[in-house]
């Protein structure tokens, strides 16, 4: 039986998780893998807190991050405490100190993914960070184990729980955004502050480790033009409900030659694509490729177990690279000579609403509404233009829309 | 630069897919794995026959099986031609020459998988075979390697192409079953004798390799009650679209302590279930687990490329065992300490249709009748048991219903 020393930085829910799992696990992994895992030292803020674990052996915690990214004996670090600069520091040092890395850290990842694959290179170690996108789905794993072979062109997600809650509510309950969201709060899906994850925060950096592993492209973020889902109305979710089609919130990226057209925010997705039915916190990524054509892989999309499991995933795979004595082969290494453009530069379908329409079609121009019943179905407030309109012709349609009295809303439209 | 030598036995429609996808993906393999693969020989009936392959290498081919699986340069076999008895004896001398083997044969692993597995591990060799379900669906790799410290308890899956599309055709096009079954024959979608198809005998065999890897279970075939979709009539789709639910082929297993309830055979689905909405040749695999609760995998089941994608992983996994001299650690081992029974003999609840039934209620007696109110939705010839049945009560109220004179048809419901 080897041993092998693990080291944890922090221990919340996605650290407490861990921790039941594995001593749930024990017993499986020792005969399975012949290893057992000793988990040598934890980092809190609070090491002399009460913690209400449900584990049989004794745990030693330390109030300071150095005594376990510089503890000799300990093999991997599990990072689980979520900050950016903190984290990012003692990833670097525990790495340049020769140890493998599991992180859950999307943030971290998504801004400094690049820079952390290489130095783990450098290092000949591990990292490895399943449980940073779409908690319980191996989607990392499978973009970059069974694909290898193969050429993403094409990605396209629900990967933000609680605005997909927020929205889904809407539909179902034909509440409003408001009572939608203080739903998700009562119910623990959403934040006390939710920025993060209604204005696509969360999701564009998910977007961005996605796309490391699927084009060996890192998204720049602050380039990246993304929306939120704050402006989406009921008079928006009802319309598209009437031409068939449901309000979700979106990432894609699509490359085409070399250049990664990106999106983060609501879209109108058409009944018979699979993404129209994943509802609530539930998390969904379609793949598109050359040799698979399109395939779609779900699950929960946060929680304390299932992200903990995609930690133990990582910790079982670089277990086995250890026992190997073939450490350093993380996830796929990065390449950036590719361009990035919003989507929104490509012509697209749209699904329109005017909000606030009081059913006056005189607001719109005789010209636009001849134009209108020739390329959409027009349905009061509602257009879904069916005809892929350039970035300009979208403009023009919805300014003249507008005509000054009203509000325009407009989602591309996923068929 | 490492060359592995691989043979190769058959050449139909996955072997052209393997040789097509290896001969494209070959600069990038060689970039990231450091590994050429050099196809040595490819045993085939007629070696002389000239094929349309569009490959840029020589190829060697030979009629005789043994040049391939007895040459000692050879390190991997690739099995694709598809028959039970020959691709047995020749897998099983592969290994025992102590090669490697990759299979895309269901019926072959359904049936000998245990006896292969323990012969591969005994020999010290790999042995995969993520192709020989859900073709495009990296399901078999999913289930073996990130659900590791995950306890499975239900699998629930549409495995077979050819029913599920002509089911949809049925559906989509109201077309009667002949006609839709006559039109996935056209698309080259069902054979010419499609029975193992549209009996359940493909699905059966699936639903015996998922089962291996998810409970370590091998289903008695012989045993296994299972149901194809030839007695779905137009009525019973209709009728289920009445009342929400879609008719679909289904394989489930749940494991309740140490007893697994299998069944293969139509369902019908609530719209709310991710399979209601895999339409046509589509698979799609939901599986249900202790820490993550259900997760669905769905993508192309059949086809060359797909297929081929699938060896083509299953050819990289050992490819790096080879180059990490960790050969032998192909997927789970399977233990048989657990007993099969029929998913029927737990209580369900049922969607019933009476077929040739002529909108005269007085064909059911009048308790039967009252009883019905009680606990279903009536609607013409469409009942919907809402209220779990046991097996017993499920017939008493078929026969009942069926009084002599009409056919009952039963579906079990899944949410």
């Amino acid at each position: 039986m080897t041993t092998i020393s693990v080291g944890m930085l922090g221990c919340g829910t996605v650290g407490s998780g861990v921790l039941t799992l594995l001593n749930r696990g024990d017993n499986q992994i020792s005969e399975s893998l012949g290893v057992h895992f000793n988990i040598k030292k934890i980092a809190v803020k609070h090491p002399d807190k009460k913690r209400g674990l449900n584990i049989t052996k004794d745990l030693s915690f330390t109030g300071e991050i150095e005594n376990v990214i510089n503890d000799p004996s300990i093999q991997i670090v599990i990072e689980v405490m979520g900050t950016l600069d903190q984290a990012y520091k003692a990833i670097q040092q525990a790495i340049t100190n020769g140890k493998s890395v599991i992180t859950a850290n999307k943030e971290l990842i998504a801004l400094k993914g690049p820079q952390l694959t290489k130095l783990a290179h450098d290092y000949h170690v591990d990292l490895y960070y399943e449980a940073s996108v779409a908690g319980g789905i191996p989607i990392l794993r499978v973009l970059n184990e069974s694909l290898i072979t193969d050429q993403i062109t094409g990605l396209t997600g629900i990967v933000n729980g609680t605005s997909n809650f927020v929205l889904s509510a809407m539909k179902t309950d034909h509440s409003s955004y408001e009572e939608s969201l203080k739903q998700a709060q009562s119910l623990g899906y959403a934040e006390a502050n939710p920025i993060k994850d209604i204005e696509g925060i969360d999701a564009a950096y998910k977007l961005s480790i996605l796309s490391q592993l699927a084009f060996g492209h890192s998204i720049n973020l602050k380039q990246l033009k993304r929306k939120g889902i704050e402006g989406v109305t009921s008079n928006d979710i009802n319309g598209a409900e009437v031409l068939g089609l449901t309000i979700k919130p979106a990432v894609i990226a699509r490359q085409k030659d070399h250049e990664l057209f990106t999106l983060v925010g609501p879209v109108a997705v058409y009944k018979q694509n699979p993404l129209a039915n994943v509802n609530g916190v539930e998390n969904s990524v379609l793949v598109t490729s050359t040799a698979l054509g399109t395939t779609s892989y779900s699950g929960p999309g946060a929680g304390s177990e299932p992200t903990a499991n995609s930690v133990m995933s990582d910790l079982l795979a670089v277990t086995k690279h250890i026992l190997l004595e073939q450490i350093g082969t993380s996830f796929n290494k990065t390449t950036d000579d590719i361009g990035e453009s919003s989507l929104m530069n490509l012509p697209l379908t749209y699904f329109l609403t005017l909000n606030s329409f009081t059913g006056d079609e005189a607001k719109i121009s005789p010209e636009n509404y001849e134009f209108l019943k020739q390329v959409v179905k027009v349905n009061h407030a509602y257009f879904c233009v069916t005809k892929l309109l350039t970035k300009e012709q979208k403009n023009e349609l919805t300014s003249a829309l507008a005509n000054g009295v009203t509000e325009v809303h407009f989602y591309p439209i996923l068929k």
